[in-house]
């Protein structure tokens, strides 16, 4: 557990030991050895056996303690109207506001943005934006396939003055070297192939410090039990650990504008009946978060052909093909 | 996914395909490769967009839909106001009774227990008897140390005639060999000690029919982050998969009855501050349900040393150490 994360929960109001080992759903042993350490310097004081911030303390993490999101929210909620459309040559999709809103909120629970370094590798929905408006990251990255996604991202951060750094990348190429070991959180919503998963999961795990968080999405859609036993694998060969999977917080937007694309989606050709448009936003994908323990091992540093089974194998049953 | 498992959700009411790959969480391909195959055998009908259960499907699956737990939950309620003491020398401590009543319905939305053989493996919290009071469970056994829960589960089950078979068991023993690979549903709350996890872990993988299910609880209070890594290989080893992973419903309560209970914990002696009595339910284990990819496999089948290591180790923060 890390200070800033024990200081914002204390920013808030005095907590017994009780309460701080709910509230930060901390591992007990690091939760009471940091309160120790803290308690010998005097970064936080205990009276009454509540914990409390000295008043040093108070003033360096009142940057950042944000207790609301509205105005960010109002801002990403305009944005994500004038969006560029859906290009599925990349696979695009986009979050629901709402679902990316309760993913911001987890991010910062887990005191995840907080002061930190965050990567986002692919970013249709703009979760970057959403960021750097809270003011809370030291720095928020994209690499970004889509220029069209990142002309956008550039065009609404000198607008309203967020710091964003857009990189042109293709996951399937390797890592940028200045990214390597220098991100406290990555954050990406993948393709589904063991083949594209293995290749994002890895960029990632390359790009973090010890002990940094990963975050993903994962849907039971288009992944087979199987895969998502392969992708554990995936994350043990990587020295991550799941540390939570939340479902219900990756909600896809439907029935799209146009009915006939469901149609064209790869399940059309699996069923033995007629299809109809969605009437609920069907697709759920779920968000992983893991922690690194010590330093994460990529499985996969150099480039990788970036062909069809990149972004597409025969349990991606949302896969949209291509009017044949 | 399983035919039960659909069935039982077209019980309720006809859905569309987006609305059944919603509700039922399920594994995009193996839910089209299902509904096609019912279709064939006319078992599941289709009209209108929407899938309904034949006439004799219907029938045949009333007897395991099961709506409302009211009286399940009254009589289970009655049962823990009258169950044996907590023992410390067997690690036990109560699961909330709401956190019970969640989890089985977690276990029914799962189809976990439908018409499943369900085991058990230490049940001072009584899960026994609430499943079995749904009378869903095609057998509930429990195996577990303590005669004082046996005799009062044995006790309960006689008088409410309860269909829960009893068997005294320690987890460091070899699994009982009529039960090897004849569970379709494991669940446990072990201790949290690397050792006795992969001992109970390695129970219920034995136990398991193929692609069977492993639901156990795990804490952060008292397991650090490398020892939730340490279990994500382990059930790697063990072709486990987690499919879910809960939080907020294994609360145990808090305070206890005798304050002094707290004095006694393991942290007590990790921690440089005095401590008081928990006003709040502190403590939360994870609920983490896995499935066997094919045949599980054990990482231990023999007996295996019952001794301080089994149920001690160095980050159990809330080990009970005797009056000293």
């Amino acid at each position: 557990m890390e200070k800033l994360h024990l200081y914002l929960t204390l920013y808030q109001k005095p907590l017994s030991f009780w309460e701080l080992l709910k509230v930060t759903d901390a591992y007990g042993s690091d939760l009471i050895n940091l309160l120790n350490q803290e308690l010998n310097s005097k970064r936080v004081l205990y009276k009454n056996y509540k914990f409390y911030l000295s008043e040093k303390t108070r003033k360096e993490t009142k940057p950042f303690y944000h207790p609301d999101l509205k105005s960010e929210y109002d801002l990403y909620l305009k944005c994500v109207k004038q969006r560029p459309e859906v290009n599925e040559l990349f696979w695009q999709d986009y979050l629901s506001p709402e679902s990316v809103l309760t993913r911001v909120k987890f991010l910062i629970s887990h005191a995840d943005i907080q002061n930190k370094r965050v990567l986002i590798l692919g970013d249709d929905d703009l979760l970057s934006i959403f960021l750097a408006a809270t003011g809370l990251p030291k720095e928020v990255v994209v690499i970004e396939i889509d220029e069209a996604v990142l002309d956008y991202i550039d065009s609404v951060a000198t607008k309203h003055k967020l710091k964003i750094k857009t990189i042109s990348y293709n996951a399937a190429e390797p890592l940028p070297s200045n990214l390597i070991g220098k991100v406290d959180t990555f954050i990406t919503e993948p393709v589904e192939t063991i083949f594209g998963l293995k290749a994002c999961l890895s960029r990632g795990a390359q790009s973090l410090v010890p002990n940094g968080s990963l975050y993903f999405g994962l849907s039971r859609i288009d992944s087979t039990l199987k895969k998502w036993y392969e992708i554990q694998k995936m994350l043990n060969q990587m020295n991550l650990c799941i540390t939570d999977l939340v479902k219900g917080i990756g909600k896809y937007k439907d029935p799209k504008a146009e009915p006939e694309y469901y149609q064209h989606l790869f399940l059309s050709k699996k069923i033995n009946f007629p299809l109809t448009t969605p009437t609920l936003d069907f697709y759920d994908s779920a968000f992983i978060r893991c922690k690194a323990v010590g330093k994460a091992k990529p499985l996969i540093k150099g480039s990788v052909k970036f062909n069809k089974s990149f972004y597409q194998d025969n349990s991606v049953m949302t896969m949209y093909l291509d009017k044949e």
